[in-house]
């Protein structure tokens, strides 16, 4: 696409460099940069070193229509980012009243008074633009090198992310050339090489102009189309085409797009039909929940749940029949299904749904193979069930086990089970 | 330290670059090669784009003793590296058939068969070591750039990273000049720039030999202690009591170190007490249960629990009495203890722990100010609450509340409360 925003990313701290902390800030930007048209070319992670960091941030600021830096503002003496944007862009470290009254006031509020460490944080570079920061003591910062803006944030997420919203994206967008084309479909219960195989001659048909990405996850595959040249309308309606093509190839393994998840499109299924829904989890643990309650509204349409680790509380709590737990043992369709019948009763929902399963890396002593697992959703009508073999590590299995059984509800509220 | 061997990490793949997906793999190979004494450089994230990835891994592997590369392995089109390697490296594709085994038992176990596209994964350039997948279809490889070694490797994260632990780190740990000295102490309850000034003395009498670094996140404080030089015997009792010193300083804030984690602790001191232990959460909707199951073996000491999100569901499910409801609110001290005490007695548990609370961004329509959260901890001897007054983002208050909620639960069982 000619003449889009070219943005590179940095984030700065030893934790990040050495693995000790996850970067997730630079992910965020990367989406948001992307969404308003950005060519997003490297994300760079460095140790906090006085000489990596200069050499990183002067040659991005060079190379790059949009730098973003993260990390290195805190108040402790570990943190010297300020120092060297100081250094390339020149000034000297001026006191911003209005950070120094944001900083003050947060603190109040929290009945704490204003420190020295908390007061430096207010001091910034004179050739800067302050970005204020609503819910942290260290502000963003913008220098301009030429035509090229260098964003400097705070890398506490939550602090980067309302910064970046509120600060680095609105300035971005009036650069921006236009959004984009692309379309992200969600598909899941069939392995990549399967789907590549199941839509290789829409691919072949697929016009040079697009492109096809597979990326593969926990929550099933997002296919990626994207167009290589400005979006028009035409172009539009040919994507829109190709896009009804290809879900007429997956009818059962296609259940959304763009930020839609198996548990928002459940939630949205479940809101339809004015119904609720109650969780019984063994071997997910709270996950199921949890999944289903990341939607806002979530309220609506569930009610809550039990984790039922051990197989007293199984009978106790959900009413499971100690002769099924003897007969097939814990980790069976049977209990699956009496857990999500349990469950839906004693919560008085319309749906129940239940998990159990071996997630490993140990057995249970019976003869059930380490990954096995059962989902099972009832319903007025009867019970569904459904099974799978989980070859992961024990937490790679519990994300699979809660969305195999997200997509079995799935498909039971849709009718294709 | 000198003489340390320097490494760099690449990560490939245009969903990473445009924020698509986050990036796991190079977090895990930063921690794994940093655990056996690499110096990792440079953590660089690019899009499937040939120039890029020619210009990065020509770059990286002239650079870094270790270079590793994950990502583009795949079986689809847009996957290059195995193309771009070829080109940097040298030699012709031939047939691996060790490899070719290997895919075609992991399918037949599946009830699959070997399909052209999965037959191609066998093919690997003629310059490379090939280092054997157990867990995918696409082999691992190493190839020599003088004395410095690349790594390729396929960006599945599980596969990514039992080759990392089965391929990379017994190669890399033969290099390496002795593990550095390191501590990582954990602390929850105190924010960074309190815990700074509170601990500003021990600070400034830390040896130069030794640097601190402040690492703050939603599960508290790490603050991790390195040395510049490499481990002696004496060096490391330097440190044994430097950090005994510190540990003195936060009595009642620290809680652990290394890989222990809040939900570790916790399960240690209930397994020391031989008690168990039951959940009854709203607001924190199965994130209490699936962070004390995260610990290999909790089922020696966890229950069971309830998600309760409604009225109703506390009233019938914990016996919550209707009017602590209607007179305090659902989200109140009151509520909490009563959850905690119900669940510890339904599912006969020594300790019961509740959460409710308001995460936002909406209020439930009564006084309560958003982000207001109570925990509460029962036991036969009494009934321990906490408050918080949570101010981020939804998400970010919920893993909060849990961590709020175990620390309380740390402090009761210390007996600190």
């Amino acid at each position: 696409m000619v003449g889009r925003v070219t943005a590179g990313i940095i984030a700065v701290g030893t934790e990040l460099a050495i693995g000790q902390v996850l970067d997730t800030n630079s992910r965020y930007i990367a989406q948001r940069l992307s969404a308003v048209g950005c060519d997003v070319r490297e994300v760079l992670v460095i140790p906090d070193d006085r000489v990596a960091m200069l050499r990183a941030f002067a040659d991005f600021s060079s190379k790059y229509r949009i730098t973003t830096i993260t990390g290195g503002l805190g108040p402790t003496a570990d943190d010297f980012t300020k120092e060297i944007l100081l250094q390339l862009f020149g000034g000297k470290l001026v006191e911003d009243p209005a950070t120094l009254q944001l900083v003050t006031e947060r603190l109040a509020k929290r009945g704490l008074a204003l420190t020295p460490r908390n007061a430096e944080q207010a001091m910034v570079p004179s050739s800067c633009e302050v970005l204020p920061n609503k819910l942290g003591t260290a502000p963003g910062m913008l220098f301009c090198q030429g035509a090229n803006w260098v964003f400097s944030l705070p890398g506490v997420p939550f602090e980067t992310e309302a910064l970046v919203d509120e600060q680095v994206i609105p300035r971005v967008s009036r650069l921006s050339t236009g959004k984009p084309l692309q379309r992200v479909l969600k598909i899941y219960g069939i392995a990549e090489s399967y789907l590549a195989d199941r839509i290789a001659s829409w691919e072949q048909r697929l016009a040079e102009h697009f492109s096809l990405a597979y990326l593969p996850g926990p929550e099933g595959i997002r296919l990626r189309i994207d167009s290589k040249e400005p979006g028009t309308p035409a172009l539009q309606e040919e994507l829109t085409s190709y896009v009804e093509e290809l879900k007429d190839l997956i009818p059962n393994e296609f259940y959304g797009e763009g930020d839609e998840t198996l548990p928002s499109v459940v939630g949205s299924l479940l809101k339809r039909k004015s119904a609720t829904i109650a969780t019984a989890e063994s071997c997910t643990a709270g996950r199921l929940a949890e999944a289903i309650t990341s939607v806002p509204g979530a309220s609506d349409y569930y009610l809550g749940g039990l984790v039922t680790y051990g197989d007293r509380i199984k009978r106790e709590q959900l009413g499971v029949k100690p002769d099924l737990l003897a007969r097939f043992g814990a980790v069976s369709e049977e209990v699956a299904g009496a857990m999500a019948q349990g469950v839906m009763e004693r919560l008085k929902a319309e749906y129940g749904i239940a998990t159990t399963g071996l997630l490993g890396p140990g057995g249970d002593g019976s003869k059930t193979p380490v990954g096995t697992f059962y989902w099972a959703v009832a319903s007025r009508v009867g019970v569904t069930t459904g099974r799978a073999l989980l070859s992961s590590t024990r937490a790679v299995n519990a994300v699979r086990a809660t969305y195999d059984a997200l997509n079995g509800l799935r498909r039971v509220l849709i009718g294709c089970l």
